[in-house]
């Protein structure tokens, strides 16, 4: 599970019919500093979280379970919890990425 | 789950026999400037992507899903979307790499 | 499953129902010279360990297991250990970040 | 699943019993520019890949189906297919390392 | 599944129960070089695997496999084989470090 920012999303006509209707959010991981990493994942959003926001993302099982689907499904990873207040020793991190204070 | 711009395609004569007939796509991770990441995934691909297209990865379960030929398997990742706009915040992707504008 | 250690909580009022209660904390794993990488993972804790200590970290079914919420649950990482010492070839680091001896 | 070229092979007599007559790789995964990258994985090879082969590796289940003892065994890794050749983009990578053209 | 030398040991009074009487060792995969990366993983070691040798760590079901306590436990990663020789391209890397040969 990891802690990361939404930085789009994006829109997929084809695609496995189990996916329709999903909202897909791409999410750039934090790191140690309280930056983001260079990479980047995909996760479907059930919880209707927006750009520049802090998301908790699960992957596999967790995932399934959060969408609510069932586990016949051609997606493996989702946003579990919109983070309200994240605090790493030194600082903390806001939920939106443009409050953050040292 | 990923998104990625499909690089190539790969031909493998000897192989488990749960992989004939399906197409395999060498695909490299987006990362959080929109360009490639240095790594590459394989995926199986039942939607018919093309070089230069950006596509959605998923593995294990959903893999296995979105390929339809259950779950004794030998393969574990695939294409199960074939993206037509990824929006990172200040720029849009299109599908194509060559389309892309800032 | 890695060792890394404590550098910080979050918070999340929005999230998947089956998350409600659990202790959230952000691990930083540990590197081979006994620093941290630039990586953070986020586990769910139910040993009650704090910033600064090291912990183990399970993903999966372990995690699941170590929750002891079933299986069902939209997370997939936990806390399953509070290391008191580790001992990297030529030195020990200890519990406490702030207690590492060369 | 990952592409990536045969770099050697290892040998333990001290294993699981699940292991026992199983024939283990050290694969170097491809890159995006068609080299390897830093990091290696080890695969069990029911193929017969041999050093600088380009090959297929599956995980999880995939793989414990590729290697056909069922599920209660002690690895995750297998190669599933031994790669003819493969197209990135600007060039062709055939079978073996040293055949690359440009 | 990895290759990686065993860097260290650790120990946790505080844990899941499910982890009583295990031997936890911190390993570090071997690169494609031969030499070790940054990053470090830990291992339940069910077959006695000492500071300095190579070791096959798999992770998941697997692991589970080779513990031996059924699958409701609180790991996911386990030592399965210690490497007596592993040949890589050019060199040989024999069980222990000190022991390379180039």
């Amino acid at each position: 599970m990891i802690i990361g920012t939404v930085v789009g999303s994006l829109w997929a006509t084809v695609k496995d019919p189990s996916l329709e209707g999903l909202r897909f959010l791409v999410v750039r991981p934090l790191d140690a500093t309280g930056a983001g990493t260079a990479e980047t994942v995909v996760a479907a959003d059930p919880l209707g979280a927006g750009v520049g926001e802090r998301v908790l993302v699960a992957y596999g099982r967790a995932a399934r379970h959060a969408i609510g689907r069932g586990h016949d499904i051609g997606f493996q990873s989702a946003v579990v919890g919109i983070v309200d207040r994240c605090e790493l020793q030194d600082r903390t991190v806001h939920s939106h990425q443009d409050d953050d204070t040292v």
